[in-house]
């Protein structure tokens, strides 16, 4: 055995988080060996911390350490807007454009037949009753253009539809990007999705 | 603030870990809030307890979490032969291999008076102490051929020569190397090595 007994096992469960190889494992498992031992204890208290104090918000769905999210409780913020994302990632990435002042909706997943998830697993009901109750005047689909996004899309449209305006996000061209390499889908949506210029 | 607290605070951690950006902590955070609190709980503890039990093998300086290191207990290998190595990492890397069936010695570093590190300041004199008592025949010394290495080595060579046989490995090609790209010092030092073929 090349390494240690407990440094072993720090090295095993490194591996097993996203995108950490055994390289990048062991670097890791002799990084801890060389910091100051409360700064060990600190790693691990947060850890220990954030997975036992962050839920999920009631009303959204967001991860949040407390019943309801900062952005639900935020008084600035519009509540006749709701964005619906498929999860606390896609909302943690609309929020860094800092773009969006409205409030979110997080389903958790997105309808997938093939996985065995249907609209009844996912945090639709509540949005539905938000809807209603916040008399929400827009809610903006931000959900991922793939086979069950669009399902998820269509079959979320179809709900809210005689009780608000919903809208999508915009598909096409990314910023930065080249028609040239562009893939045939992305191209056919950019020309579908034209406006005029003002 | 986009992540609630205690979020936050995990990504923080992870973001003061060696090669882990912004983007791979938030990833590794939110894989660790979808993870069962057991696991959580003992990627914590594994945490603490490497800290708390790996120190340094009372003969040759490997990491270890009994005083004596398993290489240095194992009766099978061969005691006469010392590797000298810089550090832990240096050791596990040639452990792999599973070519050396001697001992190690590691040094904890190379000497660098930029960084005021002096042989002093090295597991040198205990390396000093084992030849001598356990009548060493061979002292191979695995040292990265960098100024501080060449440093190092020259040092130690110049204390080790007048009680044993001092080696050091060889610096050529890598395998797989190609000529034509290969650096003008390591092709000097592949020519300066070159051995009659067998």
């Amino acid at each position: 055995m090349v390494y240690t007994r407990p440094l072993a096992r720090l090295i095993e469960h490194f591996q097993h988080l996203p995108g950490i190889g055994p390289k990048s494992a062991q670097r890791l498992a002799l990084h801890i060996l060389n910091r100051p031992e409360d700064e060990v204890a600190s790693l691990a208290q947060a850890l220990i911390d954030a997975k036992k104090q962050v839920g999920q918000c009631q009303e959204c769905g967001h991860l949040s350490a407390e019943p309801v999210c900062e952005i639900c409780r935020a008084p600035n913020r519009d509540g006749t807007m709701i964005c619906v994302v498929s999860d606390s990632r896609d909302l943690i990435a609309l929020e860094k454009t800092r773009e969006y002042k409205g409030k979110y909706h997080v389903l958790g997943g997105l309808i997938s037949p093939i996985d065995g998830i249907g609209p009844e697993q996912l945090n639709i009901q509540a949005l539905v009753r938000r809807v209603s109750q916040q008399k929400a005047a827009e809610v903006i689909l931000a959900i991922n253009p793939s086979v069950e996004g669009e399902t998820t899309t269509l079959y979320i449209g179809h709900l809210l539809k005689p009780f608000t305006r919903v809208t999508r996000i915009a598909f096409g061209l990314p910023m930065g990007g080249d028609l040239e390499y562009a893939d045939e889908v992305t191209l056919a949506r950019a020309l579908e999705g034209r406006r005029d210029l003002e």
